[in-house]
């Protein structure tokens, strides 16, 4: 059954959250008078589609349907999710409750404020326990974060629902173990903003110089270990407590020096604004847009080829996604979209991601026929001997492509499949490969023959394709 | 002619230092009076050597001599550049830079301190005009951010003197406009760590819980673009002046919620000690060592095919190292370590990537003929049409591969090349590829005669390969 969410406010953020609701095939309604309203989100729209399906091997589920509607009242029917991203005014965020409550009693309401406490928010409202914040990051269509905040009078189960919920849409919800102002992340981004704020007022760095202080150091450590475990490491192999011993006090020595809080002056601001638009002026919103979009694609893939950080929830999530393969002849082994990191100079798929797309379509087939991941951890697998690609058709970053599978050969030892690789859209031949493989023991990592459960699937496969 | 640096002071950072300086070519003389000095020195150069040559698409030069001393003037005989990392205590700073400046006058001392202003380690110097902070971020051996600290009274000379060094051996230097406390990064950490002192110690958060907040959100969001670029993006439209009128005076309003500062009790101590045993006991620091430079790699390799941030100089480093072909018969192509990136579930070199190797090998051969960027820019290039692959021998990770080239085919529009793939170490055959390209028009997307100088000199390497 298609799910369906609400979005009261859109712009970037409740843009973003109808981007990622939709990809992942829920309904959406959406209320936000703002006539600019459809635009924005189909401006977010635009990029959350050319950007997320790229984070996966498989394909995304069928896009559900987006709606708008001219109040609240509407917006919220037969929801079974509302995400409230008004402007950061109480009295606004409490009227906007007060209506969705009236209209959908019992609705589990998840608020993107990042300037209110969930207490806050309940105040006055009908039924409070199931007003809860729920606070994204920008973009949300691509971005794992989403801090979960109950206040006392939110239903545990309300949490529960949530925390479900948004996982299946790819999310990490991160329950905020008691609500505090600015939740967890934008407390250090206040941090990080007012030193920021001086050192560029104290002319010590400009706002590109600062920039890279971060992406080249320490913002990449932070991209795939958070704070405490790269201080972990460190520290050395005396662990986190010495760490702590031997920093600690030197740490603590500037504090004291860093806590005056620079005026926010109209100087201040027209330094900071000129200075970014030297640094990145030359690029519009958009362009930066896809700039940030593709690097992040481009970092979250290569963790999840690693199985770390943001790769292992990418990684756990698309197993949601994988498909089952069905015996047809020939049969459908992969269907993904081709991600931005397969392109190369020519700006079209490197020849060698050809190879990579066979081999996952292969280690499908070899999944179906039995040889899956338990039974390589088991010691057997295949091996590929010899590939004959042929190139047909050139294809792009964000196309769709299907690889289509006969086994040609399946007996013993041998698998031999040749693979047809066709857009999706239209069935273009795009490329073929002719791919030979031998069963080994990864122990002797010598040819031998696979196990019988394995053996009789594969040789009934081979024989439904060989059927005239 | 070889280049020596000296390293004065071991440990994590001297031997990071070390590392990057040997792993580049260069000749290392280490003091430092630790009789674990050797152990701990080598320990981290056995990370080095592990991850280094994964980031580039070329061979690091050969490595140089590292050398042990058992005084400060003889470790710095010969120098072109000290790198002093000893403790943080002034007095024994001001008595390194008196014994380095008596052995070896004119010498350029960079300084990995954090806690030191360049007119503090200044102070009674013989020659302070030598003497400025090169302060490095750990992993030293992977992260690209040196940040350059001069005093007035650094020589501009040996402020240029060090940006030119650290760019050739892979940095990028950071000039800090003044100096200052803790620099510029080490502001932010500051800050940082203040706040997750109290989230930890007010029971909001744990250690992994603030470690998924940043590597989930805005951790990954800064490895690429920094804060301000984000935040500029955060703006829309509108850019960075309508960003900060949005949210500047909201971002005021916690700040004085977060001037305090947690006391350093004992207590806080084993808090944040159990956590951390908690989320990362289970590994041990070599292990955590391993997958941050597996995931620092994966991530900067995929930040450099985007060609952006951190990718962007390892981009431009890694041109340096980029040799030239030699028309032999068959030709070395390529030279390089197989990245961690490349490996797939079976624990080996992922099938499609031999077909990468060997792209990337016929791209250079066709540098080597002209077919160069510029000539791609000028709308012309050569798309393969078929490719056969033979898998012979497994590789792995951090191995060292060479592919041999000969041009079976030159003529018109055909170039076709016999690739073998070689292990470096002992040039055992892993793999052959029989590839045939034909050249294109970038326009038209059809074939076409190449340029006359390309052909000429295509049918002049098919002509010597032909040789018998």
């Amino acid at each position: 059954m298609t799910k369906t969410a609400s979005i009261i406010g859109g712009g970037v953020i409740g843009g973003g959250w109808a981007a990622r609701f939709l990809l992942n095939g829920w309904d959406v309604r959406v209320f936000d008078p703002d006539p600019e309203a459809k635009r924005k989100i189909g401006e977010v729209l635009a990029n959350a589609r050319a950007a997320l399906p790229m984070l996966y091997d498989y394909a995304l589920p069928a896009e559900g349907a987006l709606t708008f509607h001219s109040s609240i009242t509407e917006a919220v029917t037969g929801a079974s999710w509302v995400q409230e991203s008004v402007s950061e005014r109480l009295e606004l965020k409490h009227k906007v409750m007060a209506e969705i409550q009236a209209a959908n009693p019992g609705v589990p309401i998840g608020s993107s404020t990042s300037g209110f406490k969930p207490s806050e928010l309940q105040q006055g409202a009908t039924d409070p326990s199931k007003i809860l914040v729920t606070h994204p990051f920008n973009p949300v269509y691509l971005l794992p974060l989403i801090e979960v905040v109950p206040s006392p009078a939110t239903d545990p189960a309300v949490v529960d629902v949530a925390d479900d919920l948004l996982t299946s849409v790819g999310f990490y919800a991160l329950r905020v173990r008691k609500e505090i102002d600015a939740h967890i992340a934008d407390r250090f981004l206040e941090a990080v903003w007012r030193e920021a704020l001086w050192l560029v007022k104290d002319g010590i760095a400009t706002t590109e110089e600062i920039d890279n202080a971060i992406r080249y150091g320490f913002g990449i450590r932070w991209a795939q270990m958070g704070l405490f475990e790269t201080y972990r490491v460190a520290g050395g192999e005396a662990g986190m407590r010495h760490f702590m011993e031997q920093f600690g006090p030197a740490l603590k020595w500037p504090w004291t020096k860093l806590m005056d809080v620079p005026e926010f002056t109209d100087e201040l601001v027209d330094l900071i604004a000129d200075q970014s638009d030297d640094q990145s002026g030359h690029l519009t919103i958009r362009e930066l847009e896809r700039k940030r979009d593709n690097n992040l694609i481009a970092m979250m893939r290569a963790l999840k080829q690693q199985g770390n950080a943001a790769g292992q929830l990418i990684k756990t999530h698309q197993q949601t996604l994988r498909p089952e393969l069905e015996a047809t002849k020939p049969m459908l082994s992969t269907r993904r979209v081709v991600p931005i990191d397969w392109t190369d100079v020519n700006g079209h798929m490197n020849e060698g991601r050809y190879g990579q797309l066979f081999s996952d379509a292969a280690e499908e087939v070899m999944a179906y026929v039995g040889a899956d991941d338990d039974y390589i951890a088991g010691g057997n697998s295949y091996f590929t001997v010899e590939t004959t690609v042929k190139y047909i058709a050139e294809t792009h970053a964000g196309e769709s492509v299907d690889v289509w599978t006969t086994v040609t050969v399946g007996e013993g030892k041998k698998l031999r499949c040749f693979h047809e690789m066709k857009r999706t859209s239209d069935g273009e031949l795009m490329a073929t490969c002719d791919q030979f493989m031998l069963h080994v023991s990864l122990e002797s990592r010598r040819t031998c023959e696979p196990l019988p459960h394995v053996r009789e699937k594969v040789e009934a496969l081979a024989a439904l394709h060989a059927e005239e």
